[in-house]
């Protein structure tokens, strides 16, 4: 399994710093993770959220990072398709490829915040078919010849889109999901998949098994899982800061996602584990409760390592670490960030 | 009068080099200009012109140079608004402004390529009020207060943008402008003026004068012309040299532009000029004539001292100096910059 680290640039009003403090903070943990050789630095897209993410333009971010940075890859989780022109998405990754030297993973998503659609002026209902043109038009893209394209939401006559990506084929692709039926697609579509932390374990490990059995690409399959971690040598330490900002984190998180999750779900004799999750979620997120569902990691690396060993067996090729959630001062993140570099991620190599 | 630079990244195939070495050959470029002591480097945002420019996510590279440069300022010049979210350019600016520390300048524009208008899937007819409406929800967005807003094409409400941009009130704001009557629109609007390389210098000189006769701001205008210059000690292998790159520059931009600024200007009495222009134009385009329509800087340093001298005279108070019209190996490129910086710049900041 390999190890990855994932920002919304939250600022939670318990950690007092400045948006370019804020800025000046992510950009150093993940100069930090590029010395302690994570593989990838993903940042989110969020629009409108304060305190949350105050992330909107993570491809800026990452173009900075580019020259900050060594050997780390970069990746865009995720551009959300119904709001971005593929024209104007083709043209920044290639962007971004050739200014960080053919480092570039790319993200893809259709969104899931009704403000968010609304603002851009889109209509949710279409965000499957925005979604499936804009993969199409990237993927001629990539073959660095004009591009028609003929679609219900685009049309594209012999567009020369320049300049071209570095990376031979293309950058890496992959695609979040969220309902259970889209996880299919993203395997039938050769794409690597971005499991947010929006469930209990046990749901996105029933993703996994859809994705897997549509899987039929001749690379094998790539199971990449955004999760909340704070690993340090001291467990009780390391529980007593997830206290306060995993806990704000999902709350944060379920003023979207909670209704949305129970939309996707309608039955819940249909899946059992949401209509329970969603009982004790009412009554109050706690870390205790957090924990049981297997949504966060915390504690010593020894704990850490046990907990993702659970993923990992479960098919989950890629960690993508979200350190306190963003939300823990700096100097805890690369702490953690250096535990987990020291203390856990040489088991996962050692395979 | 204050020296900028300003590139397109042009890949003539007469400079062979890949679109990497390009982009770092433009980012080298820059660094340099950094250190001579120009005062800003603006990067254009032009698509599907091979050769002619590859650069169209000009924020990306502008937030790759905010890590690279110390006190350079940073323009986009500019974000044609018709095929931008106004959203997404609030955003843009207010994230490169917190990565850069505050050294962003925003131009903006309407754009005057039919080909990006039809990829974009925007009527060329919209653009005057597409531009209004971006204008009007970039300076609300810059009271940091969540924005509402009812236009035509945009309606926002209570939409809260984030992050912000790091200088007060806000980025200096610029409009590029072509059609005759939009020079005092822009002025109204209290915006600095780009003048592009597009027209004789007469008519140029007619455009300031509408700009100024409007101007009513409390600050002194800002008035920025790009020119293609060339400066060398040897001023007779500046000409050499200026020979291949700026008449190449000239017919490129002239492809999509000529026909345009007819339609600008349909009766040639109002204004011989162009009726001129456009004679010689059409029996091919050299260097003389270029310089004879004082279009192109070229020569050793006294020479185009004394042209520029011209400009500032008419009102110009920011030569944005495109070298060589990025037509020119980086190697003289960055010779030129430095004989800019050591011959021509002094005159200027002696007054």
């Amino acid at each position: 399994m390999e190890f990855d680290i994932f920002h919304e640039i939250a600022m939670p009003s318990f950690v007092a710093r400045s948006e370019s403090d804020a800025y000046a903070d992510i950009q150093a943990e993940i100069e930090l993770a590029d010395q302690l050789e994570f593989r990838c630095a993903w940042l989110a897209e969020h629009h409108f959220r304060r305190q949350y993410s105050h992330c909107s333009k993570p491809e800026l971010v990452l173009a900075a990072l580019s020259q900050r940075t060594q050997r780390i890859r970069l990746g865009m989780g995720i551009f959300p398709a119904p709001y971005h022109h593929p024209v104007h998405v083709a043209e920044s990754i290639a962007t971004l490829d050739i200014l960080s030297n053919g480092r570039i993973e790319v993200g893809l998503g259709r969104g899931f915040s009704l403000d968010e659609y609304r603002a851009f002026g889109v209509d949710m209902s279409d965000s499957r078919s925005l979604s499936a043109e804009m993969l199409e038009i990237l993927r001629t893209s990539f073959t660095c010849k004009p591009v028609s394209f003929h679609g219900v939401h685009h049309r594209l006559d012999h567009v020369d889109i320049l300049p071209h990506p570095l990376q031979t084929p293309h950058p890496p692709l992959w695609s979040a999901a969220l309902s259970p039926d889209s996880f299919a697609w993203v395997a039938q579509q050769g794409l690597g998949m971005l499991a947010g932390p929006f469930k209990p374990w046990l749901m996105t490990k029933y993703d996994i098994k859809n994705y897997l059995g549509a899987w039929g690409g001749a690379t094998p399959p790539r199971i990449g899982m955004a999760v909340s971690i704070l690993c340090l040598p001291d467990g009780k330490r390391a529980r007593q800061l997830a206290k306060q900002s995993l806990t704000w984190y999902y709350r944060e998180l379920y003023k979207t996602t909670l209704p949305l999750l129970e939309k996707l779900y309608p039955s819940y004799e249909h899946l059992r584990e949401l209509g329970h999750f969603r009982e004790f979620m009412k009554l109050g997120i706690n870390l205790t409760l957090l924990e049981n569902f297997g949504m966060v990691v915390v504690g010593t690396p020894a704990e850490c390592t046990e907990q993702l060993r659970k993923f990992e067996a479960a098919g989950v090729t890629h960690i993508l670490c979200s350190v306190g959630a963003g939300a823990v001062k700096t100097e805890v993140a690369q702490e953690s960030l250096r535990c987990i570099a020291a203390e856990v991620m040489p088991a996962f190599r050692q395979e």
